[in-house]
């Protein structure tokens, strides 16, 4: 099955079964050209390589050989007195070639082209000489990974292109044309509970491609959740066949940047790629059914959710923690979103009737917080939306200005949070949190919304920063997941 | 003219040419209905208007007389040896018409009902208690503020429902039906340098509603822009008359809460409101001229850009700050909002030749940060952006991961900020910020980040949290300049 789809010019399968790619992000060791002891880029990736943890050999290559961070330099790939696997470029371009012919000499596996100023100049000898470089590469079996990209962000194997990025393994993939992109993505995710089997951060695309990537991450166990920012496509009907093999594995949401002519502008100088027509695009993502993001803040949202909203038993929701006007937001929101929203059945109206006589009636589905007015009657309706059954799943709202008012809301909300983790844990009941940002002017307040929100993250639970956030992206994905049920089914 | 449109249930003027309303929120004397000495609603009431300054006398009133926070207290409003110009209501619903006879016959002006669980509850003795209420007061001469609502946040006189709502006053106006989402968006505008003229929030409308509010912040000389959440309309004619007059004056932006069917039954048990067809809704907006916003996050954003982005000479953005994958973003977000995206002009081109010859061809409009790698070049580009004809306005994104680095980064960032608001203000070119949010792991981020918005926010610039909500924001409001200048002009 895998050969008959298998373009012609990957490499063979070194082991039975494994991809072809497998090998290459294994290395035992890694060589850094261009790695100065002053400290410049190829400084830096040795410091994080180092600081991460890795555990094979680093070997820091610069013109004459000087030792960086207490590791021994050499002046050339071929004067390291060991085998290398992985070679990080963050020289400049025209002294790759030479150094590529010893990577090949070498037996190196892969290499990564952090050098940039290549064919997304436009500027045709600089074209030429990205083409010349891929040459000496794949006649000597060298695989490369960019050119013009942050690389390789691997936890499992110690190896990173950023300094503050966690240093757990996970279960999602980014694959990004922008190395900025990558930095603000798994930034920004992480925050939300994320982590990354493995982040390839492949700019141009000289070589190995968005197909080889996807069709890679289609069959790697590491890998649940593939996402990736992709402005341009090197062979259409490669990527096409990936695309459609790696959704039926697994969910993959795609962000493509150049939407609109501007789009398609900027990406040409930035990865000399071909936008394409955006139209096109979003069949192709429709038919092979995965998900496509408008921006890198819906990427984050569509993951969250695909990562850590379990598939509820169907659409009814029951939403609470907002004031009277959140209430409204939510039920608008939930109803945009096709879920649904029971009325409160009769045993929580009769029960509600004993709690609160005086305000039981004006109490519906969103449950309107401030409506309540009783802590017991509150707490008791939270139970009931994580335990009754005519709720399939639960949106709960943290309102920062009212929860977070003083000493007393910040303990309060604390112990809130606390106590609705566990009811989670114990019902198991989807659930989704929606906690605004903790931008703020006191520092008090900024600490305190930040420790509530990474209890969440740590109890595992999906966190959206406002509620249309939330319901658009819960509502995509539980469509996604009604019709790979469908698919299955039928 | 004024009298030829106003309701005949409105007031006669007091004072020639003075809005019938204005009076009502100028109190000399304020009393405090249920206002008891161990801590409930009413004696916060008393403690947030005396907190904030307010210049006259405050009188609680409770069962027994006690004082209150050092003030004397009184058994009822007659008893109180003083004239009282406005009550707060935070007593029982059934004890209020008895009181509100009081009122009367006291020559109270304005009565505001924080007292809740009237109409809203749907309980037909309730509602007919709320009329009986409201017939007291049109008796004797006493406006009601509410019922169900946080009241009145006055800055400038001192009034305030809230106890960390700045103390300046602004030229903002916000009507709200609900009192969270009042709580809420005064929060989140103030920390993007929005401040208030008046902020009304009335609830269920039993007797002044957003007709009579709509009609006196037309007039209000106090209140530039007018921002509303607006569940249900009392009476539709009287409205849309007051809605053509108030767009008319100033601009108008109003997020309607019962969007959809299951919004429409939550606005009805949270304030008794018929919430409408929403078609019709955006047709009355579209004709009188004014803005919808279709979440409390919008409603912020088109209210910041009203607020502090003066009005470019046309449609061409020089955008920058974003990397590779940012600047695709930004791109695709101009040109979804109808901005236009000149080309580098030919002698910036030749100045990018001399700065940074091994790059310049990679430098478009969005301006790649990533790709200049050259910290005078940045500078000058920046330079250029606020000074080449060849732009109308500068939208400039700060990267939190990669900007905030580290120490180093965050003094650097820092200082950039303060170039670009010097730069700003000397060339006086409209400019739109766009800061992510502060959340982070580490408080020394959040500090830096939120060290920098203020700056910004304080510099009285209008900063956004991602790209899209700030092409979209000034989007709509560069077409609202454009309408209201084509209606000038015809």
């Amino acid at each position: 099955m895998q050969s008959q789809t298998r373009p012609p010019q990957a490499e063979p399968a070194t082991a039975r079964g494994a991809h072809p790619l497998e090998p290459l992000f294994h290395p035992r060791t890694i060589a850094v050209v261009g790695a100065s002891p002053e400290g410049n880029a190829g400084y830096e990736f040795v410091r994080k390589i180092q600081a991460y943890g890795f555990k094979g050999r680093i070997y820091p290559v610069n013109p004459k050989g000087e030792p960086v961070l207490g590791l021994p330099g050499y002046p050339s790939i071929s004067a390291i007195p060991d085998e290398v696997d992985f070679v990080i470029f963050a020289s400049p371009a025209a002294t790759v070639p030479a150094a590529m012919e010893e990577c090949a000499a070498k037996g190196v596996k892969l290499a990564h082209l952090f050098t940039a100023r290549l064919s997304e100049t436009g500027v045709p000898e600089l074209a030429a000489l990205e083409r010349r470089i891929v040459e000496i590469a794949r006649r000597g079996g060298v695989r490369i990974l960019g050119s013009n990209g942050m690389g390789l962000y691997y936890p499992k194997e110690g190896i990173s292109f950023r300094a503050n990025y966690p240093k757990e393994p996970g279960d999602v993939a980014f694959l990004s044309q922008s190395g900025g992109n990558a930095w603000e993505f798994v930034y920004r995710a992480a925050l939300r509970g994320l982590r990354f089997s493995k982040v390839i951060s492949y700019g141009n695309a000289c070589d190995l491609n968005e197909a080889d990537y996807l069709e890679y991450l289609a069959e790697d166990p590491e890998t649940r959740v593939i996402t990736a920012y992709i402005e341009g496509v090197r062979s259409g009907r490669r990527f096409v066949e990936a695309l459609n093999r790696a959704a039926r594995a697994k969910p993959v949401v795609i962000l493509k940047g150049g939407r609109t002519k501007a789009g398609a502008r900027a990406t040409a100088s930035h990865t000399a790629s071909l936008a394409g027509d955006h139209q096109v695009w979003e069949g192709l993502l429709r038919q092979a059914g995965a998900l496509g993001a408008e921006s890198l803040e819906e990427l984050q949202d569509l993951a969250v959710a695909l990562r850590f909203f379990p598939k509820p038993r169907g659409r009814r929701v029951a939403a609470l923690g907002g004031g009277g006007g959140g209430s409204v937001a939510a039920a608008d929101a939930c109803d945009e979103a096709g879920f649904v929203l029971p009325r409160l059945p009769r045993d929580i109206v009769e029960e509600l009737k004993q709690l609160i006589p005086a305000t039981w009636m004006m109490i519906s589905n969103p449950i309107d917080n401030s409506a309540i007015g009783n802590p017991r009657a509150t707490s008791r309706l939270q139970e009931l939306a994580f335990r009754h059954e005519a709720f399939d799943f639960v949106l709960l709202e943290l309102g920062v200005d009212a929860a977070y008012e003083d000493d007393r809301g910040v303990e309060r909300t604390h112990q809130t949070v606390g106590r609705l983790i566990e009811l989670q844990r114990e019902t198991g009941r989807p659930t989704a949190f929606i906690v605004r940002s903790g931008d703020a002017g006191e520092e008090w307040r900024r600490n305190a919304v930040n420790r509530d929100r990474e209890m969440l993250v740590q109890a595992g639970l999906p966190v959206f920063p406002d509620m249309r956030r939330a319901t658009r992206a819960l509502g995509r994905v539980l469509r996604y997941w009604e019709e790979r049920d469908n698919e299955t089914a039928s």
